[in-house]
C-alpha cells in the first residue's frame, strides 16, 4: 500500500482527503502545516495518531513517501505540487489546483518532466454517489446524447469563519477558478468533451461591499461543436437552507434528462443524493446510496501501476486552463 | 364592456386568449383564419357560439371591435397588428409578437401613431399563478436583491402534429424569438431592468437532422449592470413526463432564492404551480392555487382608460427586441 504526507491544511477538503486514504489502508508519513490554520483543530481531533513535522522538506525528501496531499492556500498549490513532482511524488491536491496560467505551465511541465499524476480532487463528482450514478446512466445511453449540462453552485459565506486568504482573489484564485471549475470539470466529463470554448464569463460582488475582492457571484457559459455548458456560482446560500448550499446539476440529453439535487431536496425528501430521471419511459427518482465512489481507490492504483484510470490526466489541465481562462476573461469585462 | 375579434388561429395560445377575455364578459365579434389550422376544430367545439367571418375585413373595419387577438402564424401577426392598430384597435397577440426587427419597428410606429396598445402575451408569466406569487415575495423584498433569474423551457415536438410552418425559421421566427422570448420577458420583469445586453445566444439542431430548419437548442445570457439572466430552451421533452415541459423559473436573490416548477414536480407532489422559497428562516413550499391571474383583466381596464397597467409597453418591445437581437447574434455564430 502507499505511503502519502499532506502539506498545507488551509481547507477543510483534508479531512476527505486524508480520511479516504486511511480508510483504503493507506500510510501516512505525517503532515505540515504554517501556523493555525482554522481547519487544524479539526484535523487534529479527527486524526490524532497522526505526527505533525516542523520541517517540511522532511516530508519532500523522505524516499518512501509516494504521493503528497495539499489544502493549501490556493495559490500557495502549484509550488507545493512542483516541489513535489520533482521530488518524484504525485500529487493529489483539493480543487482549484493552481490559480494562474503560469502556474498550470509549470505544473504541467513537471508532472510531465518527472512522469508524475497531478489530480486534482472535484469533490463535486468524486465525493458525490449521485454524481457517479449519473455517470452510469448517461454511459448506458439512458437520455441520449448529453446536449447540455447546466450546474448550480450556491455556497454558504460563514464570513466570520473565514481567514483572510479567502478574501483575496489573488490568494484563492477568483470565484470561477475556485468553485466555477467543478462544474467545468462535470461539463467536459458529462458530454465526453475533450475542449470547449468559453462562450461567456462574468463575476461580480453584489453582497459583499465591504469585501470587495470577494466575488460573490460567477457565471460560465462553455461551448464546443456538439455540447453546451451552463455553470453558475454563487456565495449566497440563505441561513434557513440546513446545508452549505443547494448544488444541482442538470443533464440535459435528446432522449431524457438527469436532476441532481446533490445536497438537498428543497421541500421534498431528507437526505442527500437525489436523481431524478425523466426519459421516454417516465419518471424515476433513483437512490443512489450504495453508489461506490471509486476516485480514491483509482488513484492508488493509478500510483502503483503508473495507470491513469481515476481522471485523465490532459481532462485534469483542461478544466483548470478553462477555469483560468475564463476567470480571466471575466476580469476584463468586469 | 369591450368587444374584441380573433384574426388567425394557428397556435393553440388562441383558447386561452379568446376564453379568458370571454369569461371577464367581454363579447367576440366573430373570428376570421385562413383555411383549417390544426386549432380550428377545437376552436369549434369549446366556442360553439362563435361566428366564423368569410372576409377579414369586415372585422379590421367593424368601429365596434375595440382588440384585436390574433396567434396566426409568428411571421404574419405583424402584419395583423399593424392593420388592426391602423383602423384604431388595440391588439393582444400570442407570443412571439413578430419576428424580424423590421417587423417590431413597424409595429412600434403603428402603436405611436395611432396611440394604440400592443400586448404580447407571455403566457409563461401571466398565465401562471406560481409566478405571480413570486413576483408578489420579490415584491416584499422576501430574497433581497435579484441578482439573477434562470429560465428553463423544455418543450414536447409532438411532431406528427405540427403544421409546416413549425419547421421553417422564417416563419416561427426562430427558438430564441419563439419560446425564449418568455423568459426574456420574465428576466427584465423579476430583475425589473428596463433593458440588457445579450452577452451569449446560441442555437442548434441534435436531434431532429430530418427538419434540419427546426432549432431544437436554444440558450441566451443576458446581462445588465446589475443582473443577469439565463435562457435555455429545447425541444426534447421525453414522452415519459406527463405534461408539455418541466419548464422551471429560479430567482437568485442576495438574501434567498425561489424555485418555480411550474408545471409538474417531477418525482414530488402531484399538480403544478409549485413554488420553494428558501431565505433566512428556511425553505417553505407555497400554495399558489388560489393567486389570481390579473393579466387579462388590467388589459380589459387599459383599451376602456387608455392606461398601462397590464404590461409596460416599453417593456413589451424591449422584450421582442432582445429576443430578436439574440436569434440574430445567434444564427451569426451558427
Amino acid at each position: 500500500m502507499i505511503k502519502f504526507a499532506a502539506i498545507g491544511l488551509d481547507h477543510r477538503h483534508i479531512y476527505e482527503q486524508v480520511g479516504r486514504l486511511l480508510e483504503l489502508g493507506c500510510e501516512c508519513a505525517g503532515y505540515w502545516t504554517d501556523g493555525d490554520p482554522q481547519p487544524l483543530a479539526g484535523f487534529v481531533e479527527r486524526f490524532p495518531q497522526l505526527h505533525r513535522v516542523s520541517d517540511v522538506n522532511a516530508l519532500y525528501e523522505d524516499k518512501t513517501i509516494d504521493l503528497i496531499v495539499t489544502a493549501a492556500i490556493p495559490a500557495d498549490r502549484a509550488g507545493i505540487a512542483v516541489r513535489a513532482m520533482e521530488c518524484g511524488k504525485d500529487v493529489m491536491t483539493d480543487k482549484p489546483g493552481c490559480t494562474t496560467a503560469a502556474d498550470l505551465e509549470r505544473i504541467k511541465k513537471a508532472a510531465k518532466a518527472n512522469s508524475r499524476i497531478w489530480s486534482v480532487n472535484y469533490s463535486e463528482r468524486f465525493e458525490v454517489p449521485c454524481v457517479q450514478k449519473a455517470a452510469e446512466l448517461v454511459a448506458e445511453g439512458r437520455i441520449g446524447q448529453v446536449v447540455q449540462t447546466l450546474g448550480i453552485g450556491p455556497h454558504r459565506l460563514n464570513k466570520s469563519t473565514r481567514p483572510d486568504w479567502f478574501f483575496d482573489s489573488v490568494q484563492y484564485g477568483g470565484i470561477l477558478i475556485d468553485i466555477a471549475s467543478h462544474q467545468i470539470d462535470q461539463y467536459l466529463f458529462f458530454t465526453g468533451s475533450d475542449d470547449a470554448q468559453i462562450a461567456s464569463a462574468c463575476i461580480a460582488n453584489y453582497a459583499n461591499s465591504e469585501t470587495p475582492d470577494l466575488q460573490d457571484f460567477g457565471e460560465i457559459v462553455l461551448r464546443n461543436e456538439r455540447s453546451h455548458g451552463y455553470i453558475r456560482v454563487d456565495w449566497y446560500t440563505p441561513d434557513g437552507l440546513s446545508t452549505w448550499g443547494d448544488g444541482r446539476l442538470m443533464l440535459l440529453g435528446t432522449e431524457g434528462y438527469i436532476e441532481l439535487r446533490k445536497y438537498i431536496d428543497i421541500g421534498g425528501q431528507q437526505g442527500t443524493n437525489h436523481l431524478f430521471i425523466t426519459d421516454n419511459n417516465g419518471i424515476e427518482r433513483m437512490d443512489c446510496s450504495t453508489q461506490p465512489l471509486p476516485y480514491y481507490g483509482h488513484l492508488v492504483n493509478d500510483i502503483r501501476n503508473r495507470t491513469d484510470t481515476a481522471m485523465c490526466q490532459d481532462h485534469c489541465f483542461k478544466v483548470m486552463e478553462l477555469a483560468i481562462e475564463a476567470q480571466r476573461l471575466a476580469l476584463n469585462a468586469a
